[in-house]
């Protein structure tokens, strides 16, 4: 079954989106769906030479703009090019969705199309970043800007899902986002998330610090939509201007200039580890089917990669994984859960 | 007058506290106090061959732990190192105090020892971090854990003063950290919190993302202390792991090795530009009087670079500037202020 793409959605669509699904379906050799203008997107296969039959058309007459309010598009645009994506999903045409496009109104068809997975109160979003060791799971990174502690909890045991799956980790271990070890230290949401963690039967290490989130000391980082979006985007704008550091001490000088071409290839491969393009799309857990939401900004490469994590997502069957741990809560986490 | 050091403060307390001192006071030609047991520091001076007057020595019987209590440390260590300098500052005996210890009792110290400034209602810790365009202001960083939307507006207020004053910015654009421009975006906090900055007279450029804070669009950013501390410690976390991949991509062939050791003095450059040591002491805005904080790690580069910061707020009287700025907000602010 294919993939569904929004090919409409994001700062460059449809040319990047276009280029990236083309270049991840002849990677994986997997078949996706385009939703969009047929007429400019045939003109965009067109224009790379795509004759195979990998790649698919579903025409979608509308487009949400990337500021466009998530209700009012919901409600107005029911032939977007996100909601017809969402749809084949929902009707068993597509087995993910993917889009670059306003990201909330991605979140509302995804949550009003596919439905909430079974005990899941609120999605999250699961975003995949560089560790010291790996990969770590941060969630939520937008999807709630208020939460309860309860939600921390669900986000916990979803990020548990998603890092046993997709990362591979048995047993991951799961840090909630303060600003203090100890379990006094923090405000009142995670101090009041911490006894409800501490009994969830996951492998909680307890807070940790900004500075433990890519340390590798946990393999899943909890925290609410408010600080993960903020962490997320502080990340990339560290990236930039340290990106911008290095380049201005490396063309300072002769010798620094000389060096650096010597050593260009090990600096083509650090700038490209500290791109955002390579880590993607990220995971809207707790809905009842894929779906990846990727940057803005993305381009071909970011789209590619986005299409990669939906498609490790349905083959490790994150859904069904994350069904089963949210039904089978111990019960004593399910009472502290229903007190609050 | 000289500036008080907590030497006994610190993770590498006092040998690195001592050695940064005396530094600063070579730099600067500057008295300083040292407080701490006279016993060790007067060895550690004699270690360092330190035979001027620049560097006195005020004797504190007890040390607080990094890990204590501030509130016990404050009732049970009257004699403590910190206890001391803040002192010396009240009686008019030193003009500042400087500490990398235990910043929640240097804090506690500050606030009943000095007093709180004049219609200020809660502290700030404000950090000094690298922009594209030079230096941002950036506060609370970890003194309120869970605010109300007036502090963010006294924190807009402090933060400008200290943008003018020791950065020399005649206006300041002041930005609120949030997870969108749009006013409606954000926190229930934030979102309070906006009319408020709107309505203050002072130059508020609106919401700002955390890829911002970095971009020079703004001189002065303000969060809560909770989400402020989560950054700054991100923030090292990051740096850390850059410097990391960094290395590992120039170690990796000899090719590489041998560019980055001709170009071995602009990454040397590039790494101070990432060491937190550079970036010092965060200043605690809303005492009456001068107080910089130093992270708990400071070595001696960092102790001495806060010294520094200690100086020029003395210097450019950042505190008559901050009670001025409070005293005279517009009226309506002040209206918009009360009724929350």
């Amino acid at each position: 079954m294919p993939i569904a793409i929004d090919a409409m959605g994001g700062d460059h669509a449809p040319a990047e989106i276009v280029r990236g699904a083309v270049a991840a379906a002849r990677e994986l050799s997997l078949p996706l769906t385009l939703t969009g203008e047929p007429a400019r997107l045939r003109e965009e296969l067109r224009r790379l030479n795509v004759l195979d039959s990998l790649v698919t058309i579903e025409p979608a007459s509308q487009t949400v703009a990337m500021d466009e309010s998530p209700t009012a598009a919901l409600r107005q645009k029911p032939d977007s090019s996100i909601a017809v994506a969402a749809r084949l999903v929902a009707q068993g045409h597509a087995e993910a969705v993917v889009s670059a496009g306003n990201s909330g109104a991605a979140m509302a068809e995804a949550v009003t199309k596919l439905g909430m997975a079974a005990r899941a109160e609120r999605p999250a979003i699961a975003s995949l970043l560089p560790s010291k060791r790996g990969r770590v799971v941060v969630l939520d990174v937008g999807a709630n800007v208020d939460c309860k502690p309860r939600h921390l909890l669900d986000f916990a045991r979803m990020g548990s899902v998603y890092a046993q799956r997709v990362l591979g980790i048995q047993r991951p271990r799961v840090g909630l986002l303060s600003i203090g070890e100890e379990p006094a230290k923090g405000n009142e949401l995670t101090k009041a998330a911490y006894p409800l963690l501490a009994g969830s039967g996951l492998d909680f290490a307890g807070n940790i610090e900004g500075t433990d989130v890519f340390s590798g000391a946990v393999d899943v980082v909890v925290c609410d939509g408010f600080i993960g979006n903020v962490a997320l985007k502080l990340g990339e704008g560290f990236a930039e201007i340290f990106g911008d550091m290095l380049r201005e001490e490396l063309s300072r000088r002769w010798s620094a200039r000389i060096g650096a071409w010597i050593a260009r290839g090990a600096l083509c491969r650090f700038r490209k580890r500290l791109d955002y393009a390579e880590y993607g799309g990220a995971l809207l857990l707790g809905v009842r089917g894929v779906c990846v939401i990727a940057h803005g900004r993305s381009n071909a490469r970011a789209v590619s990669r986005a299409i990669c994590l939906a498609y490790q997502s349905t083959r490790h069957d994150v859904v069904a994984g994350l069904e089963e741990s949210l039904a089978s809560a111990p019960p004593e986490a399910a009472e502290a859960t229903q007190g609050r």
